[in-house]
């Protein structure tokens, strides 16, 4: 890939550079949807931005006055990140280098009035697993209830009133020391509320999530918090139509996308899948990627018949909120590192599923019985031949 | 509305006149995905186009080289268009005005060497269901087998060895009389293959099908035509993964979506659904459009608080083609008659099957389980609360 490509930061910006005002209006509308409305950012926010090198964007999803029901607004965050060391330093100085750097950004969060929070896949490692080699990196691997991430969050959680969602590489110490790529989330009063295991785990480039664990045996939970009910959908798992559709029939309002993925593998699908998911739901969903091109001490092959290599492709950031009507932010940067903040009301996942009625007419019968036929033996297709 | 926004013609053409070219390469590769190369469109068929005013588009997705399976190269064509005369001409005046239209736009796509083809929704009729007027309205529903327009097409199938998708209003002569929304499969040999119905029906804004017709009963069938196997996922049906879903489970590459829909209900999801559902499913999709602002006899309501009103809003076109590597043509223009034509190597679906994996992955015996227990008395929401 050109490195040209790697460093285009946003293409937001170029829309917004070069188009004439009105031509501006309507691309946006037929991109983004319904024009949003930015959330003004607080100064001490701002500044710890600035003197930290990141990025804030704030956006407001605005809901319908109802006459029976309150207003349910709330500010949910993401971030998106590099890592920070090079992958050659010791684990925990690793570990504890990315810790500090999102304590700083979550210290942003949380001026910024931020209540529920999630940050990126597997957010305390550098995303390893194009290695397939398990030594040292299975060390990184923590218990969900009682691991040093869970403890570092837990204490943050508390400080600021604040769920935070923290998808991990996690050690099942209780069933014989096995992996699984787990989303734990943590209460506002410092509380394991649960945790989810990633359902479906890709087999394709350099994501060798294959070779460490395996499919996620926890179904489809959806946490009540304080704040609203949310779910995780990690990674791959976005490609699944009917694990988005799981999270909602089970209450979700808002779904979190914990992600880390490269530009050459999935780049022009990043804005298509959650955001569907979001219309198709109708609820919240809000994608996160990592950000930045990480380096390895060994080399490893792609499957691709390239030359062997070190590095992992760029990760290209650009995590966004999309809302049950169609409308999203614009992503944050392809290149830095970044806070966006939604605040929204969840008033609007009712108002949208009554408005268009996808859930009244999804005919979940017919298709529980289409897919039991289809899983027995003996499923003919239906397909209809020239005699 | 404001007028502008109804005449903006295309989204495609003011990123072209307005981007310089190297940040054109990079906002097409994130909105548009892989570039596609133009099909060049025979002479005569560029007459044809000119003569009576419409567009012609064509664009090639190409396939790998295997080396145990040969190419499939085929090409398919979608066509959106105005209805004709007014609503207010007598009922077989406007379907024979629409029908003598659509032959000149076939007659083109012949010229393009077009294989299989797709009209809109409801193709021979103005899109009267906004009207809620059963009279005279019910008069233009077809038989699938032996209707005016299955034998105005059977000719040109037959003329043109052209498989024709052929979208109409239903009437059930064998089944008391009842009314659906079908599309009518008529292949090369001009015989009438089958046809699908609907499953899905929106009752939202203008779009009051419901007071006309019921869900569709005939699942979700494949049609093996001599270039493909193709199905048909009716307009309101695009909002429904589980549709697109079934269609895959049964063996489509091609799935066609005859639609339509207006600019102030769906126009920022137009280009997300039919996407999606080409990247989860690993097969082609052919979203359809119509073209114009229909005005009707009568005054009608939305169910907006709005008063009364005599015209639908305005259906945007924007007809296009997305493959399963997530790559997608532009749109057809959203104010004018036109035709795209699709080169394709059907090969693309399984080699993108095999890269992305989604299929094997999906877990469906999970997902056949969860349907079932969601739908069984007692089911309980996986809620994970706060103790």
């Amino acid at each position: 890939m050109a490195s040209s490509t790697e460093e285009f930061e946003s293409v937001e910006k170029v829309l917004s550079e070069h188009l004439p005002a009105e031509q501006l209006v309507e691309v946006k509308r037929l991109f983004y949807g319904k024009e949003l409305q930015a959330l003004s950012i607080p100064v001490e926010a701002e500044k710890l931005a600035v003197n930290h090198d990141f990025e804030i964007q704030g956006f407001k999803f605005e809901a319908q006055t109802e006459q029976l029901r309150a207003p349910r607004v709330i500010r949910v965050g993401i971030i998106q990140n590099h890592i920070v060391l090079p992958t050659s330093a010791s684990l925990k100085a690793q570990r504890d280098a990315i810790h500090e750097r999102v304590a700083t950004i979550v210290e942003a969060a949380a001026l910024c009035g931020v209540n529920v929070l999630c940050l990126q896949e597997a957010w305390p490692c550098p995303f390893m697993f194009c290695t397939r080699e398990k030594e040292p990196w299975c060390e990184l691997a923590e218990s969900a209830d009682d691991g040093p991430s869970t403890h570092f969050l837990q204490r943050l959680c508390r400080q600021y009133n604040m769920v935070i969602v923290s998808p991990i590489l996690e050690r099942d110490v209780d069933r014989e020391d096995i992996l699984w790529n787990t989303a734990v989330v943590i209460s506002h009063t410092g509380r394991v509320l649960g945790k989810h295991r990633k359902n479906h785990i890709p087999r394709i480039g350099d994501f060798n999530e294959s070779t460490y664990y395996m499919e996620g045996d926890t179904g489809h939970p959806v946490f009540e918090t304080k704040f609203g009910r949310i779910a995780v959908n990690i990674c791959y798992g976005r490609h699944h139509p009917l694990n988005w559709l799981m999270f909602g029939l089970n209450g979700a309002e808002i779904v979190f996308n914990p992600s880390a993925t490269v530009g050459k593998l999935s780049e022009p699908l990043w804005g298509i899948e959650a955001r569907n998911a979001a219309i198709a739901n109708g609820y919240f969903t809000f994608a996160i990627n990592r950000v930045g091109t990480e380096l390895y001490p060994n080399e490893f092959s792609s499957g691709n018949g390239q030359p062997a290599h070190k590095d992992f492709g760029h990760f290209y950031g650009s995590s966004y909120v999309a809302a049950p009507d169609g409308s999203r932010t614009p992503g944050l940067s392809r290149v830095r590192d970044g806070l966006m903040v939604a605040e929204l009301d969840l008033n609007i996942c009712r108002q949208m599923r009554d408005y268009w009625g996808f859930q009244m007419t999804q005919r979940l019968p017919l298709y529980a019985q289409s897919l039991h036929k289809y899983l027995s033996p003996g499923y003919k297709q239906q397909i209809i031949k020239e005699k």
